[in-house]
């Protein structure tokens, strides 16, 4: 494709993206299609003749488009809020665009150095002092397992250079508890710990944070058996119920031990922008890693994960590899981001936030931030009024945890009641929501923080699950 | 950012990206910056005012852009070619612009069933049987730490499921080669396998390919010894001279022991595309697993990597996570690509491949890597027949290593005036190659096959080498 050719069918792209945009909430939610609807639209042999690009678009605006489920629109209360603000989008163009290639400072010194500054940028904004030093990682699963990866060998004095994992006298321990997100148990797994040596400890029965007391017990009845606890991922807005671990309380029992603390605030990281929202992270300066996604709630389109840490040098000694046909031709230092994460190369991904913080501007982010936090209380209130409704969990920032309970259901009968609602709602494609276990029972998590979200839509969701429990 | 502002800003990014791609080869290949020159220009503090999309276009213009090593431009034959080719620059505009979710099958299926159709697609281009199940993964990095993962839970019974890999009676060796990418030790480490258990086996002098008997030789004894042989890195097209690791021999080596053999086609997985170079490839099919990169010589930008596996089932087993709150609330089975790699969101990454397969068809990518293996072959020719150059490795494919021995000069000597003439080429902003180690002294790379490079590019280059080595 000749860039005369590429120009034309770009900008009918954008014309289509931005049309597509402006007009999400005239599209169902969730689209209507069953596992294997788009297989079968496609072709099961690949191509042998070039088509045109109009002819490609006009197949992803009918085949594709309608089969993905519009996260960007207002109805949308599912997991969590995946925006793609516009400023990013336009950022991640120009990332593609330029087309460079981040396997070393040498291989584009820019992408290296833009994200050193914008990550620290995000430092400032979220009012973390200047020990940390961040980098960009696709994902807050992949930020925590680099995390145990570095706290398995801190905790072993490096011992991947020697004999790895097999035959350890002192079994490794991680903790974190139940509502931890399932990445976390991933982790563990996949760096050698062994489902055995995760501990899931005690969390307060409402507030369902970790209750430091019962860690402290844990790791130290695991230090008196001869084993060795080496990480406690506390959760900053756990997945379920926004649940925030006490940090301070967390970093002063790990440190008995040594043991690392890694803080997973995926979603909820966005949250510290909010001056008046970081008491709920006290004591995170303590830690020893913390990641966030300004892919959720910030609003950076999908793949940006911030991962802080506070000695980047020991992760340097984990990851680091120095192949000769790496070293640079030129003089100098320079960061080397390879070493900071798995992959070796790297997309230039800080240009999204580059853009979306210089042209949104911090502010207007915040006052975003803040609608929504009004909007869960607001809605949060009015189920607290209406009969049979409960709101069955703290409304920490922006998610709503809900039950409907009509008299005379429990258990399972509570469960396919609860089911059958939401999946009315869902397929339905005028909202959608993320039904999740609490307490072994399934209830309803609205998740509130889409961009284009307002009051008004929340009214209109509270109209539909009214209906829905009532069908 | 509204959909208008968003529409007219990236009509104008569109432009600048369209104009720079025409223009690429007026820029130098390598900026003339330094280490922190990128960081000094810009603002150490996050803005607090928004600005227009219009500045921040001026400042990607004059601060960023050219602070990138233009991987795009024909004279750069550096590390391996990074080719966007524009159809999947396109492609990749309208996975950004849809904004979708990839962490289950219920929040993008279109992104998980295009996904499934497009590698299907490249499985058969590549000439792959129908049992082979593919997914993309961000880099070969990756796909190799994914395989060693795999590997290790199949040699240990999924031990991560109880103890995890303390008190592991019987260590287990991973073996490869020294000419094999840097990822392949670095994922053994990040598995947990133990530096002392990496075996290198012997290769042949000339080609540097793995010797087979060496290898079962190594297998055997470490059997002997009690520990168990658990995964072979066959490099199919090494980073420093495109050596071709004899697979099958390997696969039957393997065998012997339940060994996973994993094959690490990161750059020359594009050659099997062409039917005429298969046979480099013999015997793949009894691999465990194959990984290579659409994001090198094949043209799809950054990130794209492919693997391919002959049991997912084994590998889901492996990363499988199943938390309520993703759980689907419609019915039916589908793919969830979350558990065939470590991070849960994914990008819709399978809409670059699917534009660039559509747009630029098979066989102009096909004529086009036909032209690159010309091209290297008629480098190597030139080289050959000037005085004091030395083809030092067999032409595979597009790599051609060399070096220039003035007489009189070996040793350290040799290294300080083979480094002083790629710098000096390197620095000047003309062209750029990768100096890489072989046999202990530095050596020059010509890695062909930018999507512009041409016959009379490499005619420059030979012009730019003469008077280089004469300076």
């Amino acid at each position: 494709m000749t860039p005369e050719e590429f120009r034309a069918a770009a900008h009918e792209l954008v014309d289509w993206i931005a049309d597509r945009r402006a007009a999400v909430e005239s599209r169902p939610v969730r689209p209507a299609v069953e596992p294997g609807d788009i297989v079968a639209a496609l072709p099961a042999e690949p191509p042998t003749e070039p088509v045109g690009a109009r002819q490609v678009l006009r197949d992803l605006d009918q085949i594709v488009a309608p089969g993905i489920t519009e996260v960007q629109h207002p109805m949308h209360f599912g997991w969590f809020p995946s925006n793609a603000s516009l400023s990013s989008v336009l950022g991640d163009f120009a990332s593609s665009g330029l087309g460079s290639l981040g396997i070393s400072w040498e291989s584009s010194p820019a992408l290296t150095e833009v994200e050193e500054v914008v990550v620290d940028w995000l430092r400032q904004l979220t009012g973390l002092d200047d020990g940390w030093h961040g980098v960009i990682q696709d994902t807050a699963s992949t930020a925590c397992l680099v995390a145990m990866l570095a706290a398995r060998e801190r905790a072993t004095d490096h011992r991947q250079t020697t004999t790895g994992l097999g035959g350890l006298e002192h079994p490794l321990c991680v903790y974190t508890t139940a509502e931890a997100h399932s990445s976390v148990r991933k982790s563990a797994l996949l760096a050698g710990f062994g489902a055995d040596f995760i501990r899931l400890i005690d969390v307060d029965p409402w507030t369902r944070d970790m209750k430091a007391d019962a860690l402290a017990a844990a790791m130290a009845a695991d230090r008196d058996a001869g084993r060795r606890p080496t990480i406690v991922v506390a959760s900053a807005g756990s997945t379920g119920t926004t649940a925030f671990d006490p940090i301070g309380e967390i970093v002063a029992a790990a440190d008995v031990h040594g043991a690392w603390v890694h803080v997973d605030a995926a979603m909820a990281g966005s949250a510290l922008v909010l001056p008046e929202k970081r008491e709920l992270f006290a004591g995170v300066e303590g830690a020893d890693s913390l990641s966030w996604n300004p892919h959720k709630w910030f609003g950076t389109i999908l793949d940006c994960s911030l991962l802080y840490l506070r000695d980047p040098d020991h992760l340097i000694r984990v990851m680091s590899t120095n192949p000769s046909y790496l070293r640079s031709t030129a003089g100098g230092e320079a960061t080397q981001y390879r070493d900071w994460g798995i992959p070796l190369g790297r997309r230039f991904r800080a240009l999204k936030l580059w853009y979306q913080l210089r042209i949104d501007g911090i502010e207007s982010i915040r006052s975003r931030l803040r609608r929504d936090l009004d909007n869960a209380q607001w809605l949060a209130e009015q189920f607290r009024d209406l009969p049979d409704w409960e709101v069955i969990a703290p409304v920490r920032l922006q998610t709503v945890c809900l039950r409907h309970t009509p008299s005379g259901l429990s258990g399972e009968a509570l469960d396919d009641h609860t089911l059958s609602w939401v999946r009315a709602i869902n397929t339905s494609g005028s909202a959608f929501l993320s039904p999740s276990v609490l307490d072994d029972r399934w209830m309803v998590r609205v998740s509130v923080g889409v961009e284009s979200t307002e009051r008004h839509h929340l009214e209109q969701l509270i109209e539909l699950m009214q209906s829905a429990v009532a069908a």
